[in-house]
Order: C-alpha cells, then sequence, then structure tokens
C-alpha cells in the first residue's frame, strides 16, 4: 500500500505531460516526453510510472503500413482466430495476435492514421517499453516506470477500458496470495492486475481525442521498486489459451463440437459438410450470413457458428510459441481462477 | 476531458478514507463515511466519486448468511451457470448471478467474515449505490457521485481487477462515438467504461487486507455532471447474454455442440447418453474428473466439458429478467465490438 511522503495516507496522482505533437517514424520518444515534462527535477519523481498511448510508440517505430486492405493486415497480424461476428459493415474478427494479445481486429488502427494507411502495434510492446524506461532513466537519473497501454473490449461487460500490453520497471501482478485476511483466512485468489488498473487510470485522463497521449501516475513507488529482482514486463499478463476457459467464441465451440459428434455418430456426408461448412472462416458480411444460415439450428441465439484455427506455424515468422510465458505465468493461471 | 480549477492540465487524485472500522448490520455508512471524512467542505468537493469497497456495503445491509455449505450458497445466487472447472480443491463455477454478473462462485465471498458465515454481493448494488450517493448528497450539499465495486477475474489475461457493480450520480459509460479523431475519422467503437476504470484506480490504493474500503476520486466531475438527464447505473455495463460472443465456456459450448451434433447425425444411444452426461454439472472434483473422462477425446487441451444452464425461471424470486438492460445498453452492445 502506497504512502504519501508524510507516511499518513495512500494517495494517487495521475497527470497529462500537455504537449506532445504528431509523432513520427524514427522520432525520439524519451526526448521528446523529457522535452513536454520540463526539468525533470521538478517534473517527474523517483517512483514515477508513465502510461504511453502505444499508438505512438507504434508511429515512432515506423509500423504505420501501407493498407489498401485492412482485412489482409488483419490476418497477417493473426495467430488465432477466437471468435468472429458478422455485423452489416463486415465481420469482427476477435483473434490472439503475434503479441499474444486477444483483441478485435488484432489489434490493427485505422484511426488517427493518414488515409490508406494503418497502424500495427508494436511488435514486442515489452521490449518497446524497456528501451523507453531506459532511456529516460538514464536521462532523469530517477528510477521511473513504464507502461505501453492500448484500448480493448472483454466479454460479459459492454465499454471498453485501457490495458497494460507492455511494461518495463513496474510490477504487473501485485500477488497478495498468502495474506491473510483480518480475520487469518488466507486470501488465496487475489492477483491484482496493477498494470492494468493503471493504464484504466491513465485512460481517464488521457481520453481518445484528446492529443495527451502520456500520463504520468504518482504514489506506487512501491510498484516501481518491486521489480529490482527481475522484469519480465506485460506478457506475464496474458492467460496461455490452453488455460483458458474462454479460449475460443460460444458459437465456435459449439461448432467444433458439432462437427466431432457428428463424425463421432457417424453422420452421413451432408451432415459432415454443413458441420464443416460453419467452421469455415467467413470474409464478407454476406458470407458469415450465408454460414449462419447453414449453421445448427440450435446454435445458441443471437451467435455465429463461424471460425477457424489458424495454427502459428502457419505463420511467417512472429508467432508466439506455446509457453512464451514461462511457468511463472502458468502458476498463476492454475492458481486464480475468475 | 477533465481540467483542474485553473483549467490548465487534467488531473486526477485518488485517496482513500481512513479510519473506517468494522461494518456491521444496520451501520449507517453514510454517517461513518462523512465522519472519517471530516468536515465535508474541506475534505470533499462537487465533483468527486466515492469508489466503497462492495463488501462494507454488503455488511451494513446484512448480507451476511450462515453457510454451513458455501456451495449451496453459490448456487442458490446463479441464474445461470457459464462455466466450471475442476481443481484439486474443489470446482470453481463462474456463473451469471442474480446481479447479472459473470464472476467466480457468483460473488459469494468467505473472506474478511466471522468463521460459518459467507457474504453476499448486495441485492441491488445500483439501489445501494443511489440510496448512499442521496444520503452524502444532502448531508454535504455536495454533488457527489458513488460506485460500488467488487474484484473479478477475466478472460485471456491473468490477475484480477476491480469493477462498479453499483452505480449513481456518475456516468458509467464514456460514449465517444461520433466524434472524430485528428484526421477527421469517424471514432465509431469507443464506448469508455470509465465505472470501471475508476474502480480499478481505487483499487490501486485501497488495497485488499488494508482496511481502506472507501477511496475518493477527485477530477471526474464531468463524469458526475453528465448525468443529470438520466441516471441507470452501473446495469448499464452489463451485456445482455445473447448478445455476448462468450457467453459460456468453450468447452460447456463445445459438449453442447457435440450433444446436437449425434443427435442430428441419429447417433445410438450409447453416444447420446455420453453427451448428455458431459453436459451434467458436477458437483465434486471427482464428479467434475468422471465426467471428463467421459467428455469428447477431442475436447480442447486443458479444458473441462461440464456445465448446466439453469433458466432463470427455476430459481426462486429475483432472477434477471430478459432484457432488463432496456434498449439503451442494447445498442452499446450491438455497435461495440470487442
Amino acid at each position: 500500500m502506497p504512502f504519501t511522503a508524510d507516511g499518513a495516507r495512500p494517495r494517487l496522482e495521475v497527470f497529462v505531460l500537455p504537449g506532445i505533437g504528431e509523432i513520427r517514424a524514427g522520432d525520439d520518444l524519451a526526448a521528446i516526453i523529457l522535452a513536454v515534462a520540463g526539468p525533470a527535477a521538478s517534473r517527474l519523481a523517483d517512483g514515477d510510472i508513465l502510461a504511453v498511448t502505444s499508438k505512438i510508440v507504434s508511429k515512432a517505430e515506423g509500423r504505420q503500413v501501407a493498407a489498401t486492405d485492412r482485412e489482409q493486415a488483419i490476418t497477417d497480424e493473426t495467430v488465432r482466430v477466437v471468435a468472429t461476428r458478422a455485423h452489416p459493415g463486415g465481420v469482427t474478427r476477435i483473434v490472439e495476435n503475434r503479441q499474444g494479445l486477444v483483441m478485435a481486429a488484432a489489434g490493427v488502427d485505422a484511426s488517427n492514421v493518414a488515409e490508406g494507411t494503418v497502424l500495427l502495434l508494436p511488435a514486442d510492446p515489452d521490449a518497446s517499453a524497456r528501451a523507453l524506461c531506459a532511456a529516460l532513466r538514464a536521462a532523469t537519473g530517477l528510477e521511473l516506470g513504464v507502461l505501453i497501454t492500448d484500448t480493448v473490449g472483454r466479454p460479459w461487460r459492454d465499454g471498453q477500458t485501457d490495458i497494460a500490453i507492455g511494461a518495463a520497471g513496474v510490477a504487473v501482478l501485485d500477488d497478495l496470495r498468502g495474506t491473510t485476511d483480518a480475520h487469518g483466512r488466507r486470501l488465496d485468489v487475489t492477483v491484482a492486475a496493477v498494470a492494468d488498473e493503471i493504464a484504466g487510470a491513465a485512460d481517464l485522463i488521457k481520453g481518445k481525442t484528446s492529443g495527451n497521449p502520456v500520463a504520468v501516475i504518482r504514489g506506487l513507488g512501491h510498484l516501481v521498486a518491486a521489480v529490482d529482482a527481475g522484469d519480465r514486463g506485460a506478457r506475464r499478463l496474458l492467460r496461455d489459451s490452453a488455460n483458458d476457459m474462454f479460449r475460443i467464441g460460444s458459437a465456435e465451440a459449439y461448432a467444433e463440437g458439432y462437427a466431432a459428434g457428428v463424425a463421432a455418430a457417424g453422420g452421413g456426408a451432408s451432415a459432415v459438410a454443413s458441420a464443416s461448412g460453419a467452421t469455415r472462416e467467413p470474409t464478407t458480411a454476406e458470407d458469415a450470413a450465408e454460414l449462419r444460415e447453414r449453421a445448427p439450428s440450435t446454435l445458441p441465439k443471437g451467435q455465429d457458428a463461424v471460425t477457424r484455427e489458424t495454427p502459428a506455424g502457419d505463420l511467417p515468422g512472429g508467432a508466439r510459441s506455446a509457453g512464451a510465458n514461462g511457468p511463472e505465468v502458468a502458476t498463476h493461471s492454475g492458481s486464480a481462477s475468475l
């Protein structure tokens, strides 16, 4: 629990660093941030965490690419299709992308970029965070942390929140397991995803169109100090899909089960054809609608029965390998229930 | 975008109100909060939002119930089983509860309560928030907002975050659709779940065992002012399950599809029996393990094929009715992709 300098009362402050203009490929983000932060000693302090919108990191890293076909760009960034849904404007694809993140459109961003281009996420957001953090620490002599943030939707709840997709110098999880409550009972499933909560707090004042892509979070120095022993970045927050109870959409899993059930029962050729059609990926809204028509009539209401698994090995380079999270994340996955 | 009094720079402050002791059934939460807040004029201000941990609201409302069987308490609070998973200590149930929230164990809390009892969530967290907000506003004359918060896990990402399960006097969604980005393109799928981001920010300083169940968020007065025209509470954040691509777990949907596929293909009695067994709900870890053994061998690795849909009508009273979110939420569900 953080305390202010007088030790009296936990207090958190979040403020933006205004004045960061349009970022271009090759820009030195650390220098730009320090320029708008003013004299470091007066504006930044030990333990401060900088939450940086991924968009400006991508732009600085030249991740803006020509895209006559945004859909192809999404396909190229996809490691695994999680769920798809047709809507009047096309097909929304929820996928696991090369960074291991599950998000709509693989994180490919078509807003706030020049016409005819799209913006990809940083190739390795943790590496981007490490480089930025190291440069800021070297220039200021301060113990700073860096989070790279992006905006995502989530199951079950409407609206979007910001999460941390990259981290350096900040503990992303605050593990309270093993501590006891006021009655002496063990708190066995409390591992707070503090990096995501920090990203959300920063979003509250950064806004989306305000031109304030960097916020400073002050008052969580204990999370900055906590990573001295090792810094594994925001990748620690990724749950291994094999351990995820929601690794694919309900309709997609239903369609897979349906096909397997038909096969197991020795179904005829027509039944199998219907099931395999339902697992083909749609490329247009019309295609998706047609697949939906062919899907099992018992499909849960409001869901599309369309999916395709894209094995990581099918993709050229950069695909996330199984077990990339390492054993530590597996431990969290195994014990922390929803 | 919030600005400080001098209009210069968005800034957010979050601080706890220390000194709130153990809460008992019948306690007047508003009076207790005001007592520790000190003279309202000096400690609270127009536009402040109070994030109150649901646990103390439940305790004040007498939601602590005797429970020799925590599992039965969870069953009683469940409207719909979303997913289950067996682990060495038993079976984790992710369910939609009476409040419409999807969470583990229906939100039934066995920590920080007296032995032999469990704590249920407030029966109507929005109503609790409204009552508390009205009392605080009446006593202080200030335009305050109230969020009631709880801790939840989420698919795809490890760790837990705090969300808003009740709200009054605060806009829970900040709808940026229709606004344009710096290049004049429409931002068509950005609806920020600000109430959840505020809950997360508060959690960063409240901690879990610190005895600081109330935090004040200052600097988001625009969200407090925004609800003058109507206040529909945190229920607006609940996505209708019929519109949710992840309404049930992957393994559960697979098992449903498998059974339907077997039936459609005219499978024999043994195949159907296997499928129906896979959709029976387990009540013990051993039972779950047995069901897993009987489940289709092609089941995705690491998943349990066990679920049961509990129609709301099967439960005595209080079950969430379809369409309770009203048309406004349906609009959000329909347009806001993940």
